[in-house]
């Protein structure tokens, strides 16, 4: 590792977030070319579709009216060495005969990881990896989860009292917690590919589960669970601000589906098991959507039903410094757990203080 | 204000919070004296009966043979002008002829507040005051409320899941949190003058109640909320560790009455109000005790109650990253909330980690 490989990585990540939320289902990806110590071209993934961090930053230099041969590229994840939508960007580095390849972390597709590496090095290029690599990985802990386990990454994400109450016995909720929490929860959405609600929330608070208090260009797939179809038709998860996809059972009213369906809603039936959806069907189909990034909003059921059966990747825990009481709707239903060796262990990730409220991030241990 | 108050301030409050748990009644007091620049003297209130912070400060610069004369004193709280236990130490600066005396903050009582430093200045000595003041009540946060609520100062513990359960639903709850989180828990015992349960937590854990995983000089007396007398006399809270004090009513067996004051326990009766206490009664008993800082260790009802009478002063929630679900024991029963506006607010103060766990030092808004 040369002095400032790591300064010119942090640019590189800095590009990376740029796209986050944007790119499913392909990673969020910065590069960053540097040349006698000067960063001549930088660029990141914008979209699925469109070029790859590592030949955005080439057209940039290029662009800037650059040399870019022998050059130093610095990019966040493994450049690809296959066709996809677009041509293999091991291809582009070579062709523009940079010099030394800078890499944070390794394609996390055990079939293709180290790939990409081993073609620029047979073509005389210098490649270090693992450069920052535990921060490339948080970028793209959901991509690398899609991938690798072939199913979306679960979020899970509670509003709560400190003493883990989400609502009140009435069902009462609006608000928990501060504008500043709320905020940051629309930024989760921004970053997920899709959210999902159980028939109860909606039923209870009408959501409309669309990006409105934090910057995006795109509108999150909207998941409804309601096995009998009950949410009304005019509810607003129903209009046209995103896409919405519908979890449904044969109980469904026919009629009621032809009416949504006409409204460009998604239905999908499924099968139920002792009167409920199996989480394994219903991440099967949002895996074959491209859902890389779920984030579930609840409600309880919903969310516990995850935490049952171990299916979640990272838990989200807005908890505003207020009390209400057993009376109140906890926040996770029963588990059943007896002995409190048993309980479900977490691991506290990071705490952000958003201004009265708390922020946890959590992932399983 | 001169320019290095602040700077021998922090080493008087250091002094002071040598003190801090063993002066009950009285508050914990540090002073520093300081002569051309020099730190010559400093002391802190060890015990009530014991002298004052000013005098051992005095004693501390004599014994080492310096001139007090012309010199600054630092004092956390003013200085007392009665006599109690000891004589005024207001006399005592104006007999070492000191010169100055900068102050935290003024006596609490409303009634004397001002008139230590209304005497000093009378007989010449230059008097600041507000210096550090906020660091300085915090450390008499208790004795504050104790003199002018003329009620303990009352401080509720509470160690639970994220989730908010301080027990699976078979009571198990051993340990929800880790080792340093019980440790700190034992330096809020040490720092109380008294630890209050209620009879369920006793027959279901038997705890001690002592102060054991911190260096302590004392025991705090052990408070217990049992209206018949169900805890049977060999268990760990009559044992000789600590004094302990019986709040029950005239259903208790006398013949157990007996037994437990054979062993040295003290009984109250108190009379009930549809079938309780009232905190009113017990908070009169424990003043007249002199308990200054009551830490109130559970159980969910115990707790309860003092949050559904709007009474406590201080929160510590220490929070293990863990789930047990609803069908666990939540740390605050029934308040009857219905709508999430009525939620009981309340504010962080402060957060720290302490391993896995969170600590959470919390105050009524």
């Amino acid at each position: 590792m040369e002095k400032n490989d790591e300064k010119y990585m942090r640019i590189a990540l800095k590009e990376a977030k740029k796209g986050k939320g944007y790119t499913h289902p392909n990673p969020a990806v910065g590069a960053v070319i540097v040349k006698n110590g000067k960063v001549i071209g930088k660029g990141y993934h914008k979209k699925a579709g469109l070029p790859h961090a590592e030949r955005e930053a080439i057209k940039d230099a290029i662009s800037k009216g650059f040399d870019i041969t022998r050059s130093t590229m610095y990019v966040t994840l493994e450049p690809c060495c296959h066709y996809g939508k677009t041509p293999p960007c091991t291809e582009a580095i070579i062709d523009s005969r940079i010099k030394r390849v800078v890499i944070a972390t390794l394609d996390p597709n055990p079939l293709v990881a180290g790939k990409g590496v081993e073609i620029l090095k047979n073509n005389g290029i210098e490649v270090i990896t693992g450069v920052l690599r535990k921060e490339a990985e948080k970028i793209n802990e959901d991509f690398f989860v899609y991938i690798r386990e072939k199913r979306p990454f679960i979020h899970l994400k509670i509003a709560q009292t400190i003493d883990g109450k989400i609502a009140t016995k009435t069902g009462s909720s609006k608000w928990i917690t501060g504008e500043k929490s709320r905020r940051y929860a629309h930024r989760l959405r921004k970053e997920a590919t899709a959210v999902m609600v159980g028939v109860g929330t909606v039923l209870q608070d009408n959501p409309q589960l669309t990006v409105r208090d934090y910057p995006s260009k795109k509108q999150p797939v909207r998941i409804l669970i309601d096995k009998s179809l009950k949410t009304p038709v005019d509810f607003r998860i129903f209009d046209k601000s995103a896409k919405t996809v519908v979890f449904t059972s044969k109980t469904a009213s026919e009629n009621k589906i032809k009416t949504l369906k006409e409204k460009g809603i998604e239905i999908v039936k499924l099968p139920l098991k002792e009167g409920r959806f199996e989480l394994k069907d219903i991440l099967k189909e949002l895996y074959d959507m491209e859902i890389m990034h779920l984030l579930v909003e609840g409600g309880k059921e919903v969310i516990t039903q995850f935490i049952m059966e171990n299916l979640f990747d990272k838990i989200s825990i807005f908890q505003a410094p207020k009390l209400i009481g057993e009376d109140g709707i906890s926040s996770v239903g029963k588990l059943g757990i007896e002995d409190i060796s048993e309980a479900i262990e977490i691991r506290i990730e990071s705490i952000k203080k958003l201004d009265k409220d708390i922020y946890f991030e959590l992932y399983p241990v």
